[in-house]
């Protein structure tokens, strides 16, 4: 008997990434393309297609063996209909029936999910938080995303836009966010909070080798440009990125009181910064949250890298099969 | 055939509460007797035995009638092993075996669980929260408490901890909390935090009532003297009231943004303030949270009153009674 399959897709606003995963976790297959958001919806959904077909092919399968397909999609979207309302990185994305255009093409069962969701649940399914019943994925990029399994469930929300963990509030009047409000987690512990704490600092007079590398520019400022003065041993910016982590260890510990986690699962571009980030992160998480569930938390970087998203995708996709298909 | 039965017990520092409600939610009997905090720990599970075998006898039901019985207890605790650790308000309890000793003097399932996420459940089984699935719960009283029921179910965490809403940290670097850390939500957000802010404000010079009705002396300020001066037209103390429910709307802004609840469902002495408070929470909610979620949390007073916390642990009772005696 050919083994049953599952696909997942990571619609990103450069690459797509596929996966063709057994209903036993067996990774098939996976592929990456450009996404060619530029062309516009129809294109990238022509894309997708293709994608999935020639995935399904390298794996050996073919869409008779598949449950289903799911698509992390940037949002915000509507988890059940499958309609994408809006997609920053995705020129041209307004109310797209994702869902429902791809089930003509495949006519399988064509779901549609939060990306960052989707990553958490990769990481539950087959990453760092294997075993584990509750836990957290944050993703530490531009902004802050987040994601949500407690018991064995992706959380959602009652309209699917449960774990927009980047703004919860920490500093009430603190930095304005780009959401427009204040004081929102995201604003202080993204890379973009980052540098900004970078360039207030600067802007205050601290002796730094980043005014050297931004040619005294703060706006020109970059994470890069923060590791590599941290390798040559500059002061300053070992303590920006001390502070950065202080700010995520609180948003986590307030995670940590609220639900009882068993795992935070960091993603996203910070967590390269590796172990003067996490040290501080752990600090201040045990400095935050009460003692019981701060020690219980293990904080770890995502254990499938770039591929929680596109593996995370296939999980869903098994997962919402197997409820849609469960016998009454 | 007789009914079959479960008991809810509400174990206060100064009342116990006991509840006799039947599988298909029919309360029989419902009774409160003083707990009598100072007789220690063997009297106070003396009064609960008697509570039990009395309520039953004016529900006209037994102990053979009796699914389980649940405590709804001051913590901390461990709810699966049923001891209690420590309850500030109970004179000697430190380690108390209270499932295991009530076991053993009434021969039925005899479960322990937090008081405050007994209550969520109350809500949820037979309160506000009825017809919800995914609610969060807030007692505002000296502290601030909580309980999230997510899809049905109460959330609890790994150890039990979670739901510590109180101690999400709302302002870095603010007021100081009674649990040590800085910026806590119940810092604001509770009598206590509302007694600060008008505090602050009367040392700052501010005309008003207050100074009358506290005789000049900040710390003789109470919950009831707030009220009488806003009803007698006191702008100061209406000021800090709704500040008060600006601070409490950031909290559940926060759960709102991480959890898109269906409801947000009120206890405690605050409640009582009425629409000048839920008129300033819902508007903070508004402000501080994400459109769609805030426009869907309903901000609610609890639909059981004082009653949520006993109802909430027979409900409870029930709940854990199936899960343990689910065929396998």
């Amino acid at each position: 008997m050919r083994a049953r399959v599952v696909v997942g897709v990571d619609l990103g606003g450069t690459n797509l990434g596929t996966a063709v995963i057994t209903d036993s976790k067996d990774i098939l297959a996976k592929l990456t393309v450009p996404t060619n958001a530029h062309e516009g919806p129809e294109a990238v959904i022509d894309a997708i297609e293709r994608s999935v077909r020639r995935a399904l092919a390298e794996a050996g399968a073919d869409l008779t063996d598949t449950l289903a397909v799911c698509v992390g999609s940037p949002g915000p979207l509507n988890w059940q209909t499958g309609i994408v309302y809006h997609a920053p990185n995705l020129p041209g994305w307004n109310d797209i029936p994702l869902g429902e255009k791809l089930h003509d093409r495949l006519a399988v069962p064509c779901y549609v999910d939060n990306d960052a969701n989707v990553a958490c649940y990769g990481e539950y399914w087959l990453g760092a938080g294997q075993g584990v019943s509750t836990l957290c994925l944050l993703t530490l990029g531009t902004g802050v995303g987040g994601g949500l399994v407690i018991n064995g469930e992706l959380i959602r929300g009652i309209d699917g836009t449960a774990a927009e963990i980047g703004h919860m509030k920490v500093m009430r009047g603190g930095r304005r966010c780009g959401c427009g409000r204040d004081g929102c987690f995201e604003a202080y512990a993204s890379v973009t909070g980052m540098l900004r704490t970078a360039a207030e600092g600067m802007e205050g007079g601290s002796e730094t080798l980043l005014n050297t590398l931004c040619h005294n520019d703060t706006a020109k400022l970059t994470g890069k440009m923060i590791s590599e003065a941290i390798d040559k041993g500059d002061d300053f910016a070992k303590e920006v990125m001390e502070e950065t982590g202080a700010w995520i260890g609180i948003g986590i510990a307030n995670l940590v009181n609220i639900l009882n986690p068993e795992k935070i699962v960091l993603c996203g571009g910070m967590v390269a910064a590796g172990d003067i980030l996490f040290d501080a992160i752990r600090q201040s998480v045990d400095e935050n949250a009460f003692e019981v569930p701060a020690q219980r938390a293990e904080i770890v970087p995502a254990g499938l890298g770039d591929d929680s998203g596109v593996i995370g995708a296939a999980g869903v996709a098994l997962s919402r099969y197997t409820v849609d298909h469960r016998a009454p």
